[in-house]
């Protein structure tokens, strides 16, 4: 079939939004109508070229909400007319990490996804017969994809698709890290470096775990009304500081008897490895626990003395929140409907396929949390 | 009164063993009669100059084990004729790092033990009227020393002086790191990066934590034999793999359906930042946990790439094994007794006070597991 989708053809070029041909679901795969796609900067670090697994021509996106159209042979848990939402991090519950009952990282498909292709090693998408590929076994920026089955969450039908495309991604790795990877407890005190689309929702993930003091840390002063929308209850800017920027957190962190101070938890939301050092140095020591979210660019590396790690701090990351898509995507749409997240004003921007690219200059700009494209 | 103690004159030099004056116990004080000494790295580590930290002239040693003699006003958990275990970990059980149940770093006593003094920031060693520093709040190279209260454990009197000395530090610090930091399950895979004193304890808390896997790394062959004594079930010599180190123990620990490999917990007790950086690679996606127990020399830095972290691996660290001094010290006394670890055969060399600078020497030769002075 015809469908409408924005092709990477290259490194650093702009999207082109074309007729592409569409292969239906083989067994074990379902053809989904993409309703709305969130544009997220996984996206653009590799269509920047900057992504050294990049792939090209491929179809991009990787943050949807849609409707079942077809199933494939063998599929059990789906149906035409089902609320999905794609996975890049499938749940198969087979495979020796769904098993584990101690990563999300399932491995069922991890090989061909990373090499832009479905399971069985082929694609489905082609134009003019040649092969384009998939990407993180999505492709969202096509208003219809196939799927694996086991890449697919299946959610309540009342929730906007152009609202639950956000927990696709962004909603769900900051909600996710707070909940799943550092498992905040009430009446922690959290330091969140970078407000954008991740750490605003890293600071709705605090308020709902219902931690105390929630620091925002971020250059940009107009964060500040962003952040404290979401819970945020202090606001610091390092250029702004006039000292060293760990050591003003610690001491801002201290409370009560306690004069040791360092939050309880830290989250990098910047992709900046010299950020992911304060986050972790501005943790407590003794329990400190540090969350790295953000993805640096190649070949770059984080460092620190060893002795943080000796006196009681952890160093650690999550990937979609540590969360289980198949498993936890459908709650937290649900906490959307129930009122107890928020995603509505996130979406600062909505716009169709045809103006993709605007989207991603509104990212480089910093004047969109998200944008959304509406098929 | 006059004490015999080997005294730390200055970094570099060897100690001189020689008469001291050690004044009685003042409140929450006690004076203890040191009748067995370990001697650790750390106390090397000090004299070598090699810790910033470092004060002369001093009493080293932190390893020790003896009696109550006299208990200063206030004391209320321990009487004279008590066997004890100094500890350089205190347990006050009321400042906020012992309530809240996430840390052993009690901070009590921490600024003045740094100082090399008591809590009220007087020493109660002296040569000739000049003051003499204390160590990590112990001084067990002297055979009688004064201690807060809160940092001496009390323990079983039916333990042999000479071999429980050594949960003052090593055991502890190497089973602790198993039980208490990294948690590991029954059945998990590790590997155990340095085959020393510590090692060799981690390796027996991994078989006590009931791990099926235990893999040592050294560079010496002579520690195979030792690590197989204590429940190590796979050697490897890093000089000998004839190519990387980190996918060649990925390979090893790859199981059954789980074609991924890595451990799933690994500690360093080496000290190297290289090999804990090796060390963190080589635990398991997804889940994998590796904690630092080495000191790494002044300045040193470790460094990894962030997407390590990201999926999913956890880097932590641990000083005295996460252990609390005062609860957890006689469990591990009593563990001793019952034949749940053992100590004796670690236990290489034994000396009185006088050849103590032999005991340096044979830890520098790679000679000794360990070294003990008995009163």
């Amino acid at each position: 079939m015809d469908v409408r989708a924005a092709v990477a053809v290259a490194a650093g070029k702009p999207l082109e939004v074309t007729t592409v041909q569409l292969e239906g679901p083989r067994a074990f795969e379902v053809l989904v109508e993409i309703k709305a796609t969130g544009i997220c900067h996984t996206d653009d670090f590799t269509l920047s070229g900057a992504d050294p697994e990049g792939i090209f021509p491929a179809i991009l996106g990787h943050e949807g909400a849609g409707v079942v159209v077809e199933v494939g042979k063998g599929v059990t848990s789906l149906k035409p007319g089902d609320h999905v939402i794609p996975l890049y991090t499938p749940e198969c519950r087979e495979c020796p990490s769904c098993l584990s009952r101690k990563t999300n990282l399932c491995t069922a498909i991890r090989s061909t996804q990373g090499q832009g292709v479905m399971p069985d090693g082929t694609s489905r998408f082609k134009i003019n017969g040649e092969k384009v590929h998939h990407y993180m076994g999505c492709s969202t920026f096509a208003n219809y994809t196939v799927l694996p089955e086991i890449a697919l969450a299946k959610v309540n039908p009342a929730a906007a698709f152009d609202k639950i495309c956000y927990i696709g991604c962004g909603v769900t790795t900051g909600i996710g890290a707070v909940i799943n990877t550092a498992k905040v407890e009430m009446g922690a005190t959290a330091i969140v470096f970078g407000l954008g689309g991740i750490g605003l929702n890293v600071i709705q993930g605090l308020r709902l775990a219902g931690a105390d003091m929630i620091i925002g840390v971020d250059i940009n002063n107009d964060k500040k009304p962003w952040g404290e929308r979401f819970g945020m209850t202090h606001f610091v800017n390092p250029l702004e500081v006039g000292e060293d920027l760990v050591p003003y957190l610690v001491n801002l962190t201290k409370r009560g008897a306690d004069q040791i101070g360092g939050a309880d938890y830290t989250f990098d939301c910047t992709g900046n490895t010299k950020v992911m050092r304060q986050a972790l140095e501005a943790s407590h020591r003794g329990w400190g626990k540090s969350v790295v979210i953000g993805v640096a660019g190649a070949g770059q590396e984080i460092s620190t003395r060893p002795f943080q790690l000796v006196t009681g701090r952890t160093w650690m990351g999550t990937a979609f929140g540590g969360a289980r898509g198949r498993t936890d995507v459908p709650k937290i749409v649900d906490w959307y409907l129930d009122g107890k997240i928020e995603i509505d004003p996130m979406i600062t921007h909505v716009m169709p396929l045809e103006d993709i690219n605007k989207g991603f200059e509104l990212m480089h700009s910093g004047e969109s949390i998200r944008s959304v494209v509406v098929y």
